[in-house]
């Protein structure tokens, strides 16, 4: 059976020691966040995520959810029982404004806590993940009453949110959409049409469903810019806030799939459903898009998250299987063989997944810290950095660490060797679930155009330009410390490689779009690998600065090397690949495959 | 409902241009072998396996196999009828010695054959897969008695073949197997231990079930070379060949795997079973060896089948998905929007697939040549040179074909964006079932070990050498062809760095072996790609002769021109990752990951 232990001293450092959060006590929400209060939240999120979450994780995907005659669902035994801890121990209300009873604290502590779920137990963890979307939708496109119709009972998980966006013929392209708004004399609307792929469409984990869709109305413009979002109750809420009559909607199928099966995937059939304009008319795709990129954020924090789980296995697994010796002789001559953790092929596949972790968990935490500053910061000229970088980091975020985090659970699972293939070591199933992290949310396609395409151009290059002379800065002031010597080389190297293929991409992208394209995966990873080389470079830095007092530090170090001389070397090739331009992918006439 | 059609055209091109098998005819079963009947054993088991054997794979994985309370297994629905129909259509007696019915073909041919039934179902075609690599262990080890007992019946199919090695604790380290023999007086031994994963070890397939199983002899050196092998039958044959009385082995239990369903991974107990030396006492391994030999060079086809299949629906998707516009422009301007086919970045996972699979079907197809030539020619300068090359390119093809088929079959699977990650779509069953050749018959960790322990090494690098030796006659005579200049470019430059690699690995490997364990994986990926570039320029070089007698053949450069710009770059990631030694690895304590 597998284990999860939430890795509670890598977030301390991250927190503590590397991102200093005590230094932003003057911000609205830090000042609560004392390093007690921190800590304490690490410890009980990952005692919760331990005992109770991961436990359920091999049986979600067993049981799978299963939809009943009358299109309830059924989540998998124990889900519903955890699901009503989770809320009453007020875990979804970390972060959410005081005003609808949450604790207001900084969204950070949100998502080392969504870290830890996530690991536990993917697929539960997506119902609550999920309502917070919905929420942050609500509270940034609806008015006022519906914030207070909805804000507090969504904050605390009592309901949960939905995202209805996908439909048969449309995912990526959601100017196809063709469900329908009609308008009533009362204001409201009546949506018809079929959505799909919606996670937690229908279950019975909470009293409400409240749907964000996106329609629309009758006569509306084409295409993406006649787009409308409804909110669409299943239970209509009444005035005094008590549930009033089930609504039109419901789940008409579940979905058989590769992996989260603890998680409902519905098709959702809207038959003239009671709905309700969110913001203004045509303009929903503004509304869905402030959701999309907090669920962007949440989606490559998944792709981290399977990978500690994964890791911690493998690492366990390392250590007690006996098997072969050491190539330099026996390593444990009073046993049979020795753990296959002696020989350097299975470290390999350690320090991959460990490098990779340490790196993107310091990656996703520090670009979560900007989504706090864009919110909390009274200086206008940070909270400007701060909307550049999230803009540019996340979809950085959600497909480098999605594609990393699944080669991470394969390493993993091949560590195992042929326990690795069977059900009952588990380490499949991460790979199983993992898997929709670089799908959903936007492919990690789409990702990679967003980021070429609409993300390094925004307001002429600032915020690449802005990271760029971040990294020159941190390399000014630390290129005579000795002890940082590889970690300095190798950020110089990958920064110049990733300024050379922005440079490219701004040269030739622009002439001929499929230029971009054509370099998109390319430059994300590029991009990707130099972030984490500057994360780590700052690691190292602090661990440098903190060595001696715990051999954690001088941990980290080595782990750091490892990133630099055997991860950071594949830059070149990203970079090699992103300057052929876009001749080698469109010269193959499309029937000629 | 995903499709397979056997890439005919393709195997042409190798067998009748690149390797042209025609020249081979003085050759024993080579004569045989004239173009007609090559391309009418393509053709019709092409039929085969697209109409009998693809229909089912989704049935086998669905339903998977049963352990009956008697012990029996029951196979999914209809394997029983298609496995008859193969054996009654002759199929395993391809490339059987005509002494025991078999048609004396190359194997190569079987091979071609193999790779169709893999693609349309590798759960499936596990069954006479093994059956053939037992085959071929008994007729390398066995006694002209035991030839004789089993030849005919394991080479038409009637009878199956396993292999038995590995056990609860061990499964890399057979030195560690504990399943006894205890010899007879009557000469035969009596089995008693316990085998696990065991594919094919109980099935309703055919009538008799032959195991091949490594145990120890009572009084037995220690480790590996106490280990022996022996032939034990389910049901005891009679001197007449007829079916005597069913033996004590019995299936205890079937593994739950992530993949590969339809194929019985079964828990084997030998409780006194009757059993007969298979060669010398405690020189099992040599056998099983030939065995493996064979066997590796099946799954690295498996990985390359399972990528053909999930790259034709890949293309299929790519070609029929209307979703969002060029980026230059719509180029489907009556439909709602164009095919994702128009995308560069849908391209290059279409193209990463296809340029990865032609050039490794052709490696793997002039590493089957080399095997035959090994047994047929008469020249004794070929027959070494040949053995040489089987054994070196053996585990390159195994892990290389294998971690990229994986990667193919998840770019595959990623194109369908949500429908890749649903089951009705079946792209993620390819992923599932291609993990497992990332694993069995030595997982790819073991394979790199392989190359860089032992076959670099053996005779003096003379196999290696001579790989060299060929590439550079090969650039020698070619580059003053301009058309070839990118492949002839690529490939130096990519054979200097497998060069340099490999002097690194002999100046460094030896003098501490963690050096050897620490560069082995990123060094078998350097080979692998740089074989493949060398494959890509044969293919080429035939592709510029023969280009305007069919559009085929400009395909075929425009799809090499691909390889060498955007796959082979990867070649200075991996030489620079092998050449930082083993310090990066073993620095950090084993307790401290």
């Amino acid at each position: 059976m597998p284990r999860y232990d939430a890795p509670v001293r890598d977030m301390q450092f991250i927190f503590h020691d590397v991102l200093s959060l005590q230094n932003y006590s003057n911000l609205e929400g830090f000042s609560e966040a004392t390093p007690d209060i921190i800590d304490q939240i690490l410890e009980e999120g990952g005692k919760f995520a331990k005992e109770v979450l991961f436990p359920l994780n091999s049986v979600g995907d067993q049981q799978g959810c299963v939809r009943n005659d009358d299109a309830s669902v059924k989540t998998p035994d124990g889900f519903p029982d955890a699901y009503k801890q989770f809320v009453e121990n007020g875990w979804p209300l970390l972060s959410k404004s005081v005003e609808h009873g949450g604790q207001g604290l900084p969204r950070l502590l949100a998502i080392a806590l969504s870290e830890m779920v996530s690991s536990a137990n993917m697929a539960f963890g997506m119902y609550p993940g999920l309502t917070s979307g919905a929420y942050e939708a609500l509270m940034a496109g609806g008015s006022d009453e519906q914030k207070a119709k909805y804000g507090p009972k969504m904050a605390s998980g009592e309901w949960a949110g939905t995202m209805n966006l996908t439909e048969p013929q449309c995912g990526t392209d959601l100017g196809l959409i063709k469900t329908k708004a009609v308008p009533q004399s009362d204001g409201s609307y009546k949506i018809t049409g079929q959505k799909i792929w919606i996670s937690g469409g229908e279950q019975d984990l909470t009293d409400n469903i409240i749907h964000l869709v996106l329609a629309r109305i009758e006569g509306a413009p084409e295409g993406i810019k006649g787009i409308s979002l409804f909110v669409v109750p299943k239970y209509i809420v009444n005035e005094d806030g008590s549930l009033g009559e089930r609504n039109a909607v419901s789940c008409g199928g579940l979905e058989e799939k590769m992996g989260i099966h603890g998680n409902a995937t519905c098709v959702m059939n809207y038959d003239e459903a009671t709905g309700w304009l969110v913001g203004e008319e045509h303009k929903g795709m503004r509304t869905m898009f402030i959701m999309m990129n907090e669920a962007r954020l949440g989606v490559g924090l998944q792709g981290l998250a399977q990978a500690e789980v994964a890791y911690q296995n493998a690492v366990d697994f390392a250590n007690d299987r006996l098997q072969s010796r050491s190539l330099t002789g026996p390593k444990a001559p009073d046993k049979p063989a020795d753990p296959i953790i002696v020989h350097p092929d299975v470290r390999r596949m350690l320090l991959d997944c460990k490098a990779f972790i340490e790196g993107a968990r310091l990656f996703t935490y520090w670009t979560a810290l900007h989504g706090d500053l864009l919110h909390q910061s009274p200086d206008e000229k940070v909270r400007e950095k701060a909307g550049d970088y999230m803009a540019l980091m996340t979809p950085v975020v959600k497909a480098f660490l999605t594609d990393r985090g699944l080669k991470a659970c394969n390493d993993a699972l091949q560590l195992h060797g042929g326990s690795g293939f069977t059900r009952e070591w588990g380490m499949e199933q991460f790979v199983r679930d993992v898997r929709i992290t670089l799908i959903y949310e936007g492919t990690n396609g789409i990702q990679a155009l967003d980021l070429v395409g609409r993300k390094l151009a925004a307001n002429g290059g600032r915020a690449v330009f802005t990271f760029f002379a971040e990294i020159d800065d941190f390399i000014g002031a630390n290129e005579d410390n000795e002890e940082l010597a590889p970690f300095i080389e190798g950020l110089k190297d990958a920064k110049a490689k990733l300024q050379d293929g922005t440079t490219w991409l701004m040269q030739n992208g622009m002439s001929n779009f499929n230029n971009a394209g054509a370099a998109s995966t390319d430059y994300l990873h590029l991009f990707g690998l130099t972030a984490l080389a500057y994360m780590w470079a700052k690691m190292a830095k602090t661990a440098v600065e903190k060595r001696g007092s715990d051999p954690y530090y001088d941990d980290k170090l080595v782990t750091g090397r490892y990133y630099i001389s055997r991860i950071l070397p594949e830059t070149a090739a990203h970079l090699a690949k992103l300057k052929t331009g876009a001749d080698p992918l469109m010269a193959l006439e499309a029937e000629r495959f």
